[in-house]
């Protein structure tokens, strides 16, 4: 078989069943070998989305998707979502064609340094020598996506079609996550009795889902210490009957305020609490200045051992945590306000639905509301590289078939990688995707404020304005064969979010603020 | 003043009026100091706009323009057209934003390898030191763009809102450019005079404008060689009463059969000709194996004075050269081809109008048929990386008011960055987006063809097809506020040109082909 055969059989191996790509010449070898019953393709129109989609495939699926990008440029196209992607620990093996190497020395139009670019968001980066060597690498590549890393695979035209003998791909290990050494766990169990104010457990990654959740409210439950997740996550399991974890603001001033209280932090697979930026006059970290942080298992360990082991510890395993009580909300009708928008979420939201928020302004002050919602999953956007939302929903919706995906986007942040809409109709994806258009960036102007400027001049006022021309978020989504429809009531709204749930495949719905 | 106002004050002094801007919390500070009635700030909606535009604004004004990016994912966005703008010797000054020093340390959730990210596709790279260094590296910045390179400097939130004292920024003295050694016009006046079989002349960059297709020309009279460009050109002035330079083909067999009665080659401003990839079995150099090259001027170097001087020393400085006649095409009617929409381009083009082409199978095999037209510039895209045309469209029109620019994109590269509309709308920019709808990345067919693969399989085929569901393109336009028509003859292709030519601000036509 060629390289690319070789490739493509290891991939499939791996449990590397699913590919999203924008291919060009150079991967033509790939895309032949692409045609492969086990393997399938989905096609993006921007890269974007490809790298996006398979942050959104890993999180589900917590299995990684492949990549095919076509040189420096089309993985540059993709960067903005590996940020993301590896700031959320996804694993994704990005497959990028380069030139044939003897064709390198003449730099070509397209030639690049594309290790260069790959580099500073590839945790695992390569160049094949050749045919040959291809399904060791691709056997190392899905190896490190499926331990949560980009891995990025560079494959030289003449690598894909020269001769790669017979190749016998074994399936990849599962990767196995550390646990958190005992004496950690003794110190915080030790610490949680001793502390005589509140103390918070902040949870992340794996701890967020499954049993974390429940094992953080045994622990709440007996002890009385509060629990919490980042303003980010990269995904929550949360609705009714559920386990409901805090959220602990975005704005440095409110975070500050609601962090103050405790003495000690315990942080499960992450850090603790840091500014998303810095502000004049504020701190970069925002506990209170005398919290301790205790960190119970270090991102890329086992949290949910350890959580496990600790309860142990405080003889909280028999403890029945506050499960989340499912609260009914009535279809909200008047104007759209966050308070309205989120009844007609919680009201509307079917079960097992999953959540994309990249809706910055509009879903910050309410999501709270949709706590005892049915139960559902929670996707955000741990890098804060805007244009996660709609490829994240395509890749969440390829993972999860037979669960509808809401898809909550800021006008601002729809229109970095809207050809996702394309690509949703093209597979009859189960994605509603939500426009909130106030016909600005709402943020920049909060943060213009936060800076200490008041309120900008009018040409920089100008720059946080999207109102000229208006943007028609129905004729997009149309143009890309989604259909759409636009509300500015509560009761539309929500009467649209029910419509879309009983229809199969995409829409869009732009809400009028 | 602080380090922001100090930054615009220096690039407002250097001559950079123009910034392409896609702002975040990082930059609320420049933002601030771009609230200035001498800087002109043009709202992108994604990032590869931005560089797009300023790639195309530095074509046609031959001075920088900046670009304003969020962090190192924003500067992401924007390099895959980085390195189409650093492929034709465009220079940019991108000021990038990143986080407050100090908070550097907490690798908040934005928070990359920033310079890694910058270093492969910028010349000039540069975090400046802080507010009191502003202003020199800004300076630098600038010298680094004008002499056609692209300059990235990076600014922290600290150094923009610190105190830069009071700076006194003084313009920046104009990039000279090197000129080529008389012993090698010698060579090659030498060469000319004695060669036996065709020479053939290859023109690039500031040759392909103002005196040296006329030089050229006078050169090509008085001896019989040929003059031509690549494939791709930064930007050509031809028509009705300028010198024609024929365009070697893309396509590797038919690239060697037009190189192959050359036995000399002249290169000036450029190399010899080279194939865009390599396919099995054909070579990389596409001159025949006997063929020489001399090079007149090197990229970079005063190619235009090296032709006065290579006419002076052939005796060639007053001889005439071959003026394009003005060819009145006629209006055309009947079914789309090449030929039809070429002659619908040749009759309805403006006088000065601009041509950005990124029509890749459409516009390739008739090119040739507007030599006659009104007097015009074309621009192409010389790195290859796609959605090159929208976002360059966009800058050039900014660049030059009271000129049409007609964008010719294929319906797979219009996908890539067509936030431009939006921008086209709010600036009100002549600009005709035509966009050829095939509904299949056709140039990939051919490629898998070219790669000796025949007809593609089922799988693979998709990946090239992109029917399903369709794009409409005027919806498309009509969400960005850009008025669009479709047609599928040539007379109403025809019409709908001449009625976008006559009315101000953009419009967009879908030929279905």
């Amino acid at each position: 078989m060629n390289g690319a055969e070789a490739l493509v059989s290891t991939l499939i191996a791996g449990g590397v069943d699913t590919c999203f790509a924008n291919p060009g010449t150079s991967e033509m070898h790939f895309l032949s070998a692409l045609d492969n019953p086990a393997m399938k393709s989905v096609l993006c129109l921007f890269e974007g989305v490809a790298t996006g989609a398979a942050d959104g495939y890993f999180r589900m699926k917590e299995s990684p998707a492949a990549t095919l990008l076509h040189l420096g440029p089309g993985l540059a196209n993709g960067l903005a979502n590996l940020h993301n992607a590896r700031r959320a620990r996804s694993g994704i093996v990005n497959v990028v064609g380069d030139h044939v190497t003897t064709h390198l020395q003449y730099d070509a139009p397209l030639t690049s340094d594309l290790e260069g670019i790959a580099r500073p968001l590839s945790h695992w980066l390569r160049t094949t020598d050749g045919a040959h060597t291809l399904a060791h690498d691709a056997a190392q590549a899905v190896a490190a996506a499926r331990d949560c890393q980009i891995a990025t695979l560079v494959l030289p035209g003449d690598a894909s079609w020269g001769d790669a003998g017979e190749v016998c791909a074994s399936p990849a290990a599962n990767p196995v996550r550390a646990a958190a050494p005992a004496d950690r766990i003794d110190h915080v169990a030790r610490m949680i009795r001793k502390a005589d104010g509140p103390v918070l457990l902040i949870l992340a990654d794996r701890t967020c889902r499954g049993r974390g959740p429940e094992l953080a409210g045994k622990v709440a439950a007996s002890t009385g210490c509060r629990i919490a997740t980042q303003f980010f996550t990269n995904r929550i399991e949360r609705g009714a009957g559920r386990v409901t974890l805090e959220r602990i603001p975005y704005f440095v001033e409110a975070a500050v305020e609601w962090l103050k209280p405790f003495r000690h932090i315990v942080t499960v697979e992450t850090g603790e609490p840091i500014a998303f930026f810095a502000y004049p006059g504020w701190p970069s970290l925002l506990k209170h200045p005398e919290a301790q942080v205790h960190s119970l298992a270090l991102p890329g360990e086992d949290g949910t051992a350890a959580l496990e082991m600790l309860a142990d510890a405080l003889g909280a395993s028999s403890t029945k945590p506050v499960w989340q009580e499912r609260i009914e909300t009535p279809a909200p009708s008047g104007p759209l306000d966050p308070v309205s928008i989120a009844h007609a979420l919680a009201a509307a939201m079917p079960e097992n639905c999953i959540l994309v928020d990249e809706s910055l302004t509009t879903g910050r002050s309410s999501m709270a509301l949709t706590a005892g919602a049915m139960p559902h999953d929670t996707l955000q956007n741990m890098g804060g590289s805007i244009g996660f939302g709609t490829p994240v929903a395509t890749g969440a919706a390829m993972a999860s078939p037979g669960r509808r995906v809401f898809c909550l986007e800021g006008d601002g942040s729809m229109m970095y990688t809207l050809q996702s809409l394309w690509t949703q109709a093209r597979e009859s994806l189960d994605v509603t995707t939500i426009v909130f258009a106030n016909r600005k960036y709402k943020i920049l102007e909060a943060e213009y404020a936060n800076m200490g400027f008041g309120t900008p001049g009018p040409r920089a006022a100008e720059m946080m304005e999207i109102d000229r021309p208006t943007l028609g978020f129905v004729a997009l989504a149309k143009g890309m064969g989604v259909p759409g429809t636009r509300v500015d009531t509560a009761e539309d709204f929500y009467a649209a979010l029910v419509r879309s749930c009983g229809e199969p495949g995409p829409s869009l719905i732009e809400v009028t603020l």
